[in-house]
């Protein structure tokens, strides 16, 4: 097996926010594995707070040798291989994963989802999601997608949630689900605004205080009439048991996961726990977001919809199609990309 | 898809037993799915002791309708089905789990331990069970094996523990594993034996004392220089949790669990929580064993000889070469079968 990647930073449509920050791009690694003449295609999305760069990804990925392997279908081999490399790198790692699958998949003539035995009939609705800006201008990102989505997802934790979900309640009745970001100070706070949404039709929210705040989030969590998902809070399979009565649900994200299959084992052992899952994304290729989509009938809420956020998508995968992912039925991610992609 | 099925009472070689009881054969159910003109063979195998028999069996798969569903690899919606028709019946379930994954890996062309991502070359050592009898009919079982296996199980929690451990002793240097079977009445009875056991280079012990007596069993790890493994004590995924700092290891048993997909499962969780993990076995023929075994390369531990138990065995499957589990690389699960089986 031969593996190449290519850095290719992402160009956001809209300046992105969320609580603290916001930017105009994101760094971007595409992966390609090839064995016997087939390839297989993965991705590393970036965000700068997750302390991963194309420097650290392109010195991960220079680092593995997949020569020494000659079967992309020992997954449980390789990729404990490279998660022993080094800690972190979840990106890196995702980016190996992915094209992994997709190299399987296409080996074996199967969409992935057939791979993990679930039914692409079941993939859920995704959110869309509109970022922290001016309430004008988040006004201007809802109506621009009237009639696409059956959920908007808005980025809240400011010290104008109020402004804005009252901006965002005079051009949309759809459902809304909330991500906090860390965001609110104390459960106090918390209870208090989601008091507000509550009455605002918002069914679900993420991360409503600091990480490792969780004696506070499972109080606020007896307070709470809408679920609780844990975003920050979590990140890889071993996290989830601390979760328990801390959080309604969580949201599994390939990039900080290390992949689909650590994905996969989240996905049940949250399931067994008697948890809600979602999936979420990064801004992301219709690569990596394809592969999450892939998972997606197992859970009961996506928010994959990084591929839509950037205007340099090299890839065609996953599609929405009145507000819910369709998956198409070609082998492994089941990608079609821009032949002006150098690999 | 068409199921179809055949009870096939296993003969045992000895006489059988364990802490309690004796037997000298196992009730068994052979099922076959067809699809296409493929068939998968699955297996129901129901010691008395866990409450399935031929007519319950029977019974549930007879009210299985797999014709509703025209992909075999929609596991996830099969297997959500067969296990939401009735509680229990877990031997019945994982005979259609079973039969179901070696007609997907057929279906692929790739044997099942490919589907999963394992290398068959992983797959470890087997135990080989030496039965509760007289000393010396026991000295002279483990006689019969010599230079077969590099683990012997020895079934204790009886009244003459140390006099089997005594004789054992006598005929053998290899390292053993001890099934108490519960067998033990309190933490003083339990820790006397396993310093007894310590010092005979008992490498694990199974289920010391009753299934529920969680708490005393971890204060029974807190003393024992052996580690401790659930075997009555955990049956499916959603045991394991409350498992944690109870015992060091869970044993992973198709037929208690529904099956190779639960399996799987159980074997990420508990690795996941830090756990060992073992696979175990009923007097199965090489049907059930060999279903296990594609699963081996990601435990630590086996205990897959409930075929080498029986002399009606009408498979052949995974074989044991110098004590390891051998997997061939059939598609599936990688069966062979005698030609006078009906179907």
């Amino acid at each position: 097996m031969k593996l190449s990647y290519l850095p290719y930073p992402l160009e956001l449509k809209h300046r992105f926010g969320v609580s603290g920050h916001t930017r105009t791009s994101t760094p971007d690694v595409l992966v390609c594995i090839e064995h016997e003449g087939v390839k297989g295609y993965g991705e590393a999305s970036m965000p700068p707070y997750l302390g991963e760069s194309i420097e650290s990804v392109s010195s991960f990925l220079g680092n593995v040798n997949l020569g020494q392997f000659n079967d992309p279908l020992l997954l449980e081999d390789i990729l404990d291989y490279t998660d022993s490399l080094m800690p972190g790198n979840c990106a890196a790692k995702a980016a190996i994963d992915i094209a992994l699958h997709d190299l399987a998949g296409k080996l074996l003539g199967i969409p992935c989802y057939r791979l993990f035995g679930l039914n692409p009939h079941k993939a859920p609705a995704t959110t869309y999601t509109i970022g922290i800006d001016e309430p004008s201008v988040m006004q201007q990102k809802i109506k621009e997608v009237e009639g696409q989505f059956r959920l908007l997802k808005i980025k809240l934790g400011t010290d104008r949630d109020d402004e804005i979900i009252k901006a965002v309640r005079e051009v949309t009745s759809l459902p809304l689900a909330v991500d906090a970001n860390q965001g609110w100070k104390d459960v106090g706070e918390a209870s208090e605004r989601i008091s507000m949404l509550a009455e605002n039709n918002v069914v679900m929210i993420e991360q409503p205080m600091k990480k490792d705040r969780l004696d506070d989030i499972a109080r606020l969590r007896e307070l709470s009439p809408v679920p609780l998902y844990a975003d920050e809070s979590v990140q890889r399979a071993e996290d989830i048991y601390r979760l328990k009565g801390v959080f309604d649900g969580i949201n599994i994200k390939l990039m900080k996961c290390t992949g689909m299959r650590e994905a996969w084992k989240m996905i049940n052992i949250a399931r067994s726990m008697g948890m809600k899952t979602m999936l979420g994304c990064m801004t992301e290729t219709s690569c990596a977001v394809t592969a999450a989509a892939q998972l997606s009938p197992a859970v009961g809420f996506a928010d994959l919809d990084g591929n839509l956020l950037i205007g340099n998508d090299p890839f065609e995968g996953v599609k929405v199609e009145e507000g819910m992912l369709r998956l198409n039925n070609l082998p492994g991610l089941g990608l079609r990309h821009n032949t002006n992609l150098c690999f």
